[in-house]
């Protein structure tokens, strides 16, 4: 982990969302899991949605002597200095989107700041898994622990309606069903951290 | 098929790079190809490097009134003119570049302008070879026609040095593989067309 | 292909079974499918149901001098004789049943008998889409032609019923699904063989 | 994991083969895993090769009232009773052996009992790493938890000689990856059991 976790000191995730649309439904997953931290649904847990907006697309001629460009720094920061990571992302053509791609390749240039998270991630789209499941093996490289259980796929467009016109998470179903995924992932979290501990 | 391949006009074929790097080998590959078919070491084909570099990252917020950015309309009709698509790219991190999959996501949104072709690739990169199979995965949902046969890795730091520090390809033995895997792509296009005729 | 499709012939189409169990709703598609040739609703296709029930554990011990016992010899006949293939399968644990593995590495020892086949899946179960996924590329080493579409996955359990107790396919929108698919893999392996002919 | 590990208690590691070729690689790196634990070499693990050619294919109507027949009783109450697991395995064309398939399925049937048992694998073939990858992906739904580090891949083919006719491991370096690989397992299998404590 980035970090040790200890005393009562609250477990800190880092969100990123694989998408740039507005009314994203996958941001409205990071929001909703946002909250349920903020209003202590979810009790020792902070969230935070990090920018992956502004990051130039992945190119190693970049790199100069070993440092990156400023916004690639901030972002690597970011990820070091978390003790978990909650991806929410669509699937585009049955694998990732370009965009999440881009955060998980500039976070795995030396030193590789996935090394050793624990991860958890929820998907809302109309089509395959795909896109998880090349996540996960991605996650192999990159060292990152995914739990395994429970898997979070949404079909954002079947009835009822999940999300409103701005993407909001309005189902109280899909709610607790977020609630758990959290949950888990704290669960596993700590496991790793206590685990390691001496 | 974009376009038909009647009496003897050469197939077209669209080139895409994986890689932003100036001295890229995968670009080194799609250079040597290119020689190839301008030389008529293979004959009956035209290859041409399409510039994906350019396009904004994927957001469908930028699709106005089923209109796409120029540049994105630019790339889209390259794609939809070729007889076939070959694909040079390293794997990065197990799976896709964020710079590729990009390029695949716009030309796939409506009308998807891969679906029908044919399509070849290569790879040279030190790693695992998920990143072809995560692409022929795409590729499904895509409808394109990968070949299976033959595939093609390079180890690109392992001796003998292939390719010189601007990234050239210099081995005869893999130039000949080259060779082989563009004959192949050129024989299923045709064969493709061909069975597809009335 | 195996053979030559001329003239008027019927194309000979070898269907395997992923399931061992009786009331299986994959052999369910199968029977349907079957029958859709045999009455002529598909024309110009033929299907008979391979059986690999009896095929001993996949194990290069068991081939002496380059021959295979003789239950995997007439199996590999079977295939070899096909003008293309028909997978109907579960998805035992987001991959493929070993049942259909073990077919699929019998007739892939040299010579490969899969090569250059084209070939079409259709899946019944309740979970993911990974079994067919690992199926297709399996394919790539196995020289296999798969078309892309449609994609047929059918939800066993969802209501509607779609199948009786036997297995029996007893739902006519899924039929007609079924139907669809048939003809795609007859579109496609007559492009096949049509683009290959001199 | 099946059972606690306390005090000074070895960790009890099943090993599974997934060949049934005699001479096979694959159990060459299974005995030389067995002698490291029995000779201390690597300590506080022991590890049992459980024989897994005897399961019938897998059927579910072999199921009656929720039993199993007995060897696959057996087998199942061998990996319920485990602490980790080991897997060693060839890539049979780009996916999980036959062989080793039954045993994963059988042993997923309610109860699930590869459920939080931590995992390595390693593979001696000459091919692709689809097949660790295949089995990755399965472990998600068995909810089996995966080492990343170190992957383990041996090109058994490539001089110099790495084992003996009889499959035994002969060669030096592969047999300190093979340390650092049980050490890996054993220390990510204390980990959990430690973090789970209360």
């Amino acid at each position: 982990m980035g970090s040790e976790v200890e005393g009562n000191r609250a477990i800190k995730v880092v969100a990123l969302c694989g998408s740039l649309q507005k009314t994203s439904k996958n941001r409205g997953i990071i929001r909703a899991a946002m909250k349920m931290c903020s209003e202590s649904i979810i009790r020792g847990m902070e969230m935070e949605d990090v920018n992956i907006s502004e990051l130039p697309m992945m190119n190693v001629d970049l790199e100069v002597n070993g440092t990156y460009p400023p916004v690639v720094e901030v972002f690597r920061n970011k990820i070091r200095e978390a003790d978990a990571v909650f991806f929410s992302t669509p699937d585009y053509n049955y694998s990732v989107t370009p965009l999440l791609k881009n955060a998980l390749d500039w976070a795995s240039r030396p030193p590789n700041v996935w090394a050793d998270k624990p991860a958890a991630m929820a998907s809302v789209q109309a089509t395959s898994r795909s896109g998880q499941y090349h996540l996960r093996q991605i996650g192999v490289f990159l060292d990152i622990h995914f739990i395994n259980k429970p898997e979070f796929f949404v079909n954002g467009v079947e009835p009822p309606q999940k999300f409103d016109e701005n993407g909001d998470l309005i189902d109280q179903q899909l709610r607790q069903r977020l609630q758990n995924l959290l949950l888990a992932l704290q669960a596993f979290t700590l496991r790793l951290v206590k685990g390691k501990s001496p």
